[in-house]
C-alpha cells in the first residue's frame, strides 16, 4: 500500500501512527504542501479535494484520514479498532468529533501562531487568536472532563480515537494552545506521546 | 433504543432515515432547538456538546450522527453498511467528507437564507452569501463529478454515505443552494428522495 503524506501535518500523522503501531509496511510518498504538490493535476486525480493523506491499495484509492485509519486497522485484528459494533461506534464518535469540533478548535491556533510564520504569511491576528483561544478552552474542556476518570478515550487501552485526537497536540506548545488548566488532557497526551508509534512518527522539521 | 432528535435538523434526519430504512423501532424524544432544549443541564449530561441527535441504548450513550448511523446499521445485516472492510472505509470516507467539507459548504446557506428568517435573526448578509455560494459550487462539483458515472456514492446501491450526504439537500431550494448546473447531483438526490425511508422521515414544518 502506498500513502501520500506531508509528514508535518497532523492528518498525515494519524495515518502514519496507525501504520507504525500495527507494523504495517506503507510505501510513503511525500506530498510537499509548501510547494503546492497536493494541487497538481496528477494529485487531483487521486483526491479531487487536493488534500493529503491519500492511501492507494491496488485499485482502491482512499482519502479522509479517519477513514484511512479505519481501513489500515481492518487489515488484522488489533486493539486500536476492536471488532465490536459498540466499541467501533464509540471510536467513530470521537473521530467524528475530532473532525467537527476538535480540528476547528485547534486549527485557527495552528494557523495564526505557527503556520503563518512558517509560510511567511504575516503575524497573528490578535482578535482571531482571542476568539480561537476561547473556542479551544471550551472544546478542550469536553475532552478534559471525559478523560478525568479514564486513561484513554474509549475503553482501557489506546484506540484510533486517541491517535486521531492527539495529532494536533504535537504542536500544542508551538501553536500556543491554552491547555495549562486541562490537566487530565495533558496527562492523557503524555500517555499517547510515550507510545513507540508516536515517537517513531514524531515530525522532524527541516 | 431512545433517540433524541429535532426532526427538522439534517443531522437528526440522517439517524431517522437509517432507522426507517432498516425498520428499527426507535423511541423518539423531541429536543426543540428553538427552545434551547439541547442546552439544559439534563441534556448536557447526555451530550456535553449540547447537540442532538443522541442515541441511548441501555447504558450506552452515543452522539455524533454519523457514528449513530453506523451503530444502528450494525444491528442487523443490511446493504446500508455492508460488512466488508473496503466498502466500510469507502462509506466512512464520504461520511467524514460530509463533516469536513459538505456541511461547511451547505451550512452557511442554510443559516443565511433559511434559519435566520425562521429564528427572526435578521436578513441574509450579502457578502457571506456570496462567499458561501462560491464554496458550495466548488464543493458540490466534487460530488457531481463523482456521481457522473454512478447511481450512488459507494457501490451499486444506497448506503449510509448517501443518506448522510442527502440530508442538507432537503433544504436545497429553501436555502437557495446554487445546484442548478449540478445535474448528476440532482439526479442522485431525486433517487434518494424517492426512497420510502426518505419520504417517511420528510420534515414537516409546524
Amino acid at each position: 500500500m502506498k500513502a501520500y503524506v506531508f509528514p508535518l501535518s497532523p492528518n498525515a500523522r494519524k495515518v502514519m501512527a496507525v501504520a507504525a503501531h500495527l507494523d504495517l509496511p506503507l510505501d510513503y510518498q511525500v506530498v510537499d504542501l509548501t510547494k503546492g504538490e497536493s494541487r497538481t493535476p496528477e494529485f487531483l486525480k487521486l483526491n479531487p479535494n487536493g488534500k493529503m493523506p491519500v492511501l492507494v491499495d491496488g485499485d482502491f484509492v482512499l482519502w479522509e484520514s479517519n477513514a484511512i485509519m479505519q481501513y489500515l486497522a481492518s487489515q488484522k485484528p488489533n486493539g486500536l479498532w476492536p471488532d465490536d459494533a459498540q466499541v467501533r461506534a464509540d471510536i467513530c464518535r470521537w473521530q467524528c468529533w475530532q473532525l467537527s469540533e476538535w480540528m476547528p478548535a485547534c486549527g485557527p491556533l495552528l494557523w495564526e501562531n505557527l503556520l503563518k510564520a512558517m509560510l511567511q504569511q504575516g503575524s497573528p491576528d490578535g482578535k482571531v487568536v482571542q476568539n480561537a483561544e476561547a473556542n479551544f478552552l471550551r472544546t478542550a474542556s469536553i475532552l478534559d472532563q471525559h478523560l478525568a476518570q479514564r486513561d484513554y478515550l474509549v475503553g482501557d487501552d489506546v484506540t484510533l480515537a486517541d491517535l486521531a485526537m492527539a495529532a494536533p497536540l504535537e504542536y500544542a506548545a508551538a501553536a500556543k494552545m491554552p491547555w495549562a488548566s486541562h490537566e487530565h488532557l495533558q496527562r492523557w497526551y503524555a500517555r499517547i506521546d510515550a507510545l513507540p508509534a508516536w515517537q517513531k512518527t514524531k515530525p522532524r522539521m527541516g
